[in-house]
């Protein structure tokens, strides 16, 4: 018996579900991609302040198969699952499968507004992140030759909605920037009035981690200089004001939306199988609802158990737990085995940065010494950044990550800063 | 006093100028380029073929003049000089200057030809490099969903056009991938169907370095499989089928138009000032005939000398010399010494890589000893691969290109095969 397996999206889920089935017998792979690589979302905000390449956090998904024998790379889009053929029509091409797996994460929510979709930049793809690494440095040298006050006033202004970890470690990222870089640059403005707004609607940042490092990143992100707006929503953007809920405005010709992320669920599935954030139910197998070969992993799925009543964290370690798990299974029923585990997850502890020597770190911890550890500053930092460097794919990445972080460390100056016009023109600007 | 002198371009010869008279009393220095960074032109080749990261060969302008008192740098394009009111117009503003110099140096020369314009990959600058190297692994992509073998070949073959060292150092590259990278990255392809074409209108390829020279690239060529084709002419290329001038015809989408340059000569000079090339005639001190505050540097210059009556080769180095040489100029001015010096070029050498270990060198010699010292092969290879290193801007992207090319010795595979979908849409494609 051979088992067609398909898997739609090379995140974290998808790509790990392909290694851990990578030359296992009775298996064949096709693991399809809108773009080909697989991209490292936790730094990506890195890219966008033009601390890394594009390409020391993308590593091209068929350099990891490179010497497979069952996977199959299609670059393609995903246009419909035709559940009754078990087939799948992608942008190029029809594909048959025994068995579907869903892996296309979330995509940005821009909660329906159209105005915040066209001017405001999103920061989920390795694109989207360039694309505002060349908006913020274009604005910088339009500034020089602005006149107008009012105008200067709002080229220089940024503002990151949402202060969850992308906000978070965006904004602190940018007021590194305003601090090290820009004023070397272009010692012709004057950064004091450069402003890095961080609005956020609740009360305040990092509002899933501990109360500890909510604090802490409060704490950190002040003592960067980013403007902290809490209790606060964005209502509009038209690309050159920024509309808030209370009826304040802020001058800003960059937005960065990290307020939200919805389920990227591919069309055509029932309402009944959708559950907040438009995210996919499926059993403890990781089984859709209703479907014997279609299964949900990573940020899309959305599984209660006993320990999470109200589904995962959409975190990169679900998704990795969940691949892992379904691969197993998946080599179970191969060999006739029928006894499949339920998936449960192990939280690790979860983490964020806010800049250089800046960490928070939460570690969860037996029930009698209290609910997490809370690690914060340098030593948090450090761990930071050795797990990432250890997720990241790749020996040549790691190192070149590596040697990128040093020298920003000791230079607090990169030379990335490189504007290619067809970047910066693919966004609508006023 | 204080002279403003206005820079236009910042390739070799116009950043060696700015970087000679910066923090130089008496002098204003606005340097003015269409991009934010120095191209290194000489390693395109790498940048297109995905052995090097764009960003490894290009250095921020800002950067180089972080700390300078009197140099400024604007991103513009130069429209027009009216050089009664000694005043420039670029795309964002006006400029007045005391002393102009032009450093435009040279653009991609299609000989009028629509159709190739449209179609054939030019390879001049950062971006173009990219768009190239985008649909290159785009077209394999591609490869793999069709079904017509004659629609097969056309995507597996590709036609470099030019036999001077950026058309020899592109098809050795190519040759390389199609070796080592292309078959482990798609199994599925066989790549015994690939061709490379090198099409050179004249007898042999590197016409301008030795005669040894020549001989040993073209067996470098062959050995590493490119199909020569010396003395034949394209005629034309409609974006799936190369015309050649004999009436045979080659199936191919990708062409790179490595054939010829032309001066980029900023428009409404008298033609009485153009020499052969697009070029500007000036004098042993670089001044543009007639003028007395208007300088030519680089590539762009026409000088004719006693040991140079037909002008000087279009290198790196004769604009590097002639920048340092009109710095000088520049200075002695400023200081009211009147005894002008006047250019003479000293040729230290030409080389050209052709591949791993393959490269040639031409080294001036005593006329006692014979005309030119010839290296070939790997010491040769050595030689470029130092001297580059050396020439290249920021010990930041010297580490990393050095980097780069060990990692690629020993492992015959760099992982920067990503396609950004902004860079293949920017190039019409049939």
């Amino acid at each position: 018996m051979v088992l067609k397996v398909v898997i739609i999206g090379a995140g974290f889920g998808g790509l790990r579900l392909a290694r851990e089935l990578n030359n296992k017998r009775g298996l064949e792979i096709v693991l399809i991609d809108k773009v080909n690589y697989h991209q490292f979302q936790p730094l990506l905000y890195q890219v966008a302040t033009a601390g890394l390449d594009a390409s020391n956090i993308s590593f091209p998904l068929r350099k990891v198969f490179q010497r497979s024998k069952n996977v199959r790379i299609r670059l393609a889009e995903l246009k419909e699952i035709v559940s009754a053929q078990n087939k799948i029509v992608t942008s190029n091409e029809e594909i048959n499968y025994d068995i579907l797996v869903l892996a296309t994460g979330t995509e940005t929510n821009f909660f329906g507004n159209q105005q915040l979709m066209e001017y405001a930049f999103p920061m989920k793809s390795t694109v989207e992140a360039l694309q505002l690494r060349h908006n913020l440095i274009r604005n910088f040298e339009d500034a020089l030759l602005v006149k107008d006050p009012g105008e200067l006033q709002r080229l220089m202004n940024i503002v990151v909605v949402g202060g969850g970890p992308t906000g978070v470690e965006l904004s602190g990222a940018l007021a590194e920037m305003k601090r090290y870089v820009l004023p070397k640059d272009y010692p012709e403005l004057d950064f004091g009035n450069m402003n890095i707004y961080l609005v956020e609607g609740g009360s305040k940042t990092l509002g899933n981690m501990s109360e500890k490092s909510a604090e802490d990143s409060q704490r950190y992100l002040t003592r960067l200089g980013v403007k902290l707006l809490t209790n606060t929503i964005v209502s509009n953007f038209d690309g050159s004001t920024v509309q808030l809920k209370d009826g304040n405005t802020i001058p800003a010709k960059t937005v960065i939306w990290a307020a939200g992320v919805t389920g990227a669920a591919p069309p055509g599935f029932d309402k009944a199988l959708i559950a907040r954030g438009n995210r996919l139910i499926v059993d403890r197998q990781m089984k859709l609802k209703g479907f014997t070969n279609i299964y949900v992993i990573g940020d899309l799925a959305y599984m209660e158990t006993p320990k999470y009543p109200q589904g995962h964290p959409q975190l990169a370690s679900v998704a990795i737990q969940q691949a892992t798990s379904l691969a197993r299974n998946l080599i179970r029923i191969i060999n006739s085995d029928n006894k499949l585990e339920e998936f449960e997850y192990h939280d690790k502890g979860t983490m964020a940065t806010v800049g250089r020597n800046l960490a928070v770190c939460d570690i969860p911890i037996p029930k009698a010494f209290g609910t997490k550890l809370h690690f914060g500053g340098f030593f948090a930092w450090l761990i930071w950044m050795s797990l990432h460097l250890m997720l990241i794919l790749g020996v040549k990445n790691r190192f070149f990550v590596f040697s990128n972080w040093v020298y920003n460390y000791f230079t607090y100056d990169q030379s990335l800063r490189l504007i290619f016009p067809e970047f910066y023109k693919s966004r609508k600007k006023i």
